[in-house]
């Protein structure tokens, strides 16, 4: 095995400790990365909050360089810069992996932390760690040109909008609504923006407007405001709900256009609709989360080209706690991130 | 005014009676119409057991012939045979009437029963009667070759399913699953047959399965066996689910293949989705019921081209009370359908 360090809890806790951490020794299909920066999830802090005992380290949209590479290895060699999602394996053999959606396994896709390794039945231990090992088949390389900070966000946040605007078909004339500016819907409107879409933000507040058209948005609706709600009827043709409260999709579905879609990405629980909201209009309900191998590979050639990464507030790592409380309160222009260079500095706890 | 004699109830009552009702005299753009035969709905039941006083003359969706024409109508003279579904007015100046969707019109279309006429604003009967007084525009030519009794269901159970499967682009190649297998279910199955599309049907007992074939489904699925269910999994591209009763869509939301669509036309209450549920697969949920005028013209003229019309019990209609309690209990193939010309000979009420 090989030894690195990271930030996690082990048993109970409310808040990540730094821990010595074990990898697996490299298999042939495998490369070792020296992680650099990795997202910080709304995810994680969940994966915290539900966390009921075991070994919990955290981190699923990371950048890095590789530091080794397995023998049968054909992609990637040291020094290359890597990224690496939410998804590290799955069955490869099923309809959805043989249609490059591994995010859709019908086995379920092994998860970058707190999932179960195909091969050897251990609980994968995500990226709030110095090192991660991985398939080489689920890393991607870092276009040039990307800050590697800012590219970390996109391994999960970004390709989870990435795939119902790329899904959708959106592009030149689509008229394109993000509801909630956070990690998700900043990168939404981002990415509807670099495809030609007109995009509009759907917020609570007033206050997001300036920040809204600094991305790149037309215009802004205030949710609160039932005038601009009913000025704003019908008028999208997607509409991205990246709100990750649960909420009324009823107001959301409002605003789609006949025949358009509501692809509610922020919330994954269970949503109660209004069968008229979706009646009247021939209105779409839909959802998305992470993607797969060739779709997650697309966009990262979509963002280099366009120059697109999530605006984003770097931390060092040992400030891990810190990052989980403001994202608690969604105290942050839009997405935190770990800087790990701090783990060889930072004290080993007794 | 003009007198007719339908059934309904004027108060509060558990059962229709026969009742002397008014139309109103001719405006230029309406034509008077013989109703030969209405087709009983669901909606016709739950609105009797939700009435809570006036007047209710329910039926909308009926066949018959012109007997009288306004002065500027153009596309009627008496002797043509019409039929008539359940909107008999709109806005006409919204965006969803300029696009021939009247049913969706943003001031809402008028119902043939229980709606509000927007000229003089009386509360509209239904065509549960030997005379119903309608626009024009509202009346469809009957197209010749289609039985009159089978086509009146056409007009609100058949442009309900038509719309969900003409919108999706069901055709040749399509995949397509209709859950239920009643008034909408098997016009759904003809349809989708008759427009080249592989159709399977969902249903909760086996028993169901000759019939299905009888209507050209190339297959059954009893979803009451976990193994059927699994093996069709992730299988259609279309999902019809005509279900009445309130349901868990998981296992049909199940059926439908990735980015495919349910249809939801049956049950028109709330419904609770796992967000899980559309998201594993890009799936959508949507609903459709009624159509606008130039689709609804379209599915008769694609009925008589293929010779579609519903599978109907003909009742005189003094027998109406006995239809209602008959499908309460579910126990009609496929619908019922009220013959009219009963009327002059049964006893006026004291």
């Amino acid at each position: 095995m090989r030894e690195t360090v990271g930030w996690g809890v082990d048993g109970e806790a409310a808040v990540l400790r730094r821990l010595r951490l074990e990898r697996r020794d490299l298999r042939p299909d495998d490369i070792a990365i020296r992680v650099d920066y990795c997202g910080v999830c709304h995810t994680d802090v969940h994966s915290l909050d539900a966390h009921a005992g075991g070994l919990l380290v955290p981190g699923h949209e990371f950048t890095g360089v590789v530091t080794e590479a397995g023998s049968e290895v054909t992609r990637f060699a040291a020094g290359d810069p890597v990224a690496v999602g939410n998804i590290v394996d799955s069955c490869g053999e099923c309809v959805m992996c043989e249609a490059g959606q591994e995010n859709f396994c019908r086995e379920f896709p092994t998860l970058t932390y707190g999932g179960t390794d195909r091969r050897d039945g251990s609980t994968t231990a995500g990226a709030y760690a110095r090192e991660y090992v991985v398939r080489e088949r689920f890393a991607y390389r870092l276009p040039a040109g990307l800050d590697p900070a800012g590219a970390a966000p996109l391994l999960c946040a970004g390709i989870t909008v990435w795939e119902p605007l790329h899904s959708l078909g959106v592009g030149p004339g689509t008229r394109v609504a993000v509801a909630g500016l956070g990690g998700l819907g900043h990168l939404a409107v981002k990415f509807a923006v670099a495809l030609g879409a007109g995009t509009t933000v759907i917020s609570r507040s007033a206050g997001k407007a300036e920040d809204a058209r600094k991305l790149g948005a037309r215009d802004v609706v205030v949710s609160t405001d039932p005038d601009q709600l009913a000025a704003a009827r019908d008028r999208f043709d997607v509409v991205v709900d990246t709100i990750s409260a649960p909420h009324d999709l009823g107001p959301y579905l409002g605003l789609v256009a006949m025949d358009g879609t509501l692809s509610q990405v922020g919330h994954l629980g269970p949503v109660t609709v209004r069968t008229m909201d979706l009646l009247v209009g021939r209105k779409k309900l839909t959802s998305a989360g992470s993607g797969g191998v060739p779709a997650t590979a697309a966009m990262l050639a979509f963002c280099a080209e366009h120059g697109v990464t999530a605006d984003v507030e770097v931390l060092p790592s040992a400030r891990v706690n810190e990052a989980f409380d403001r994202l608690r309160r969604n105290d942050v222009r839009y997405r935190f991130v770990l800087d790990l260079a701090d783990l060889a500095r930072v004290t080993t706890p007794a």
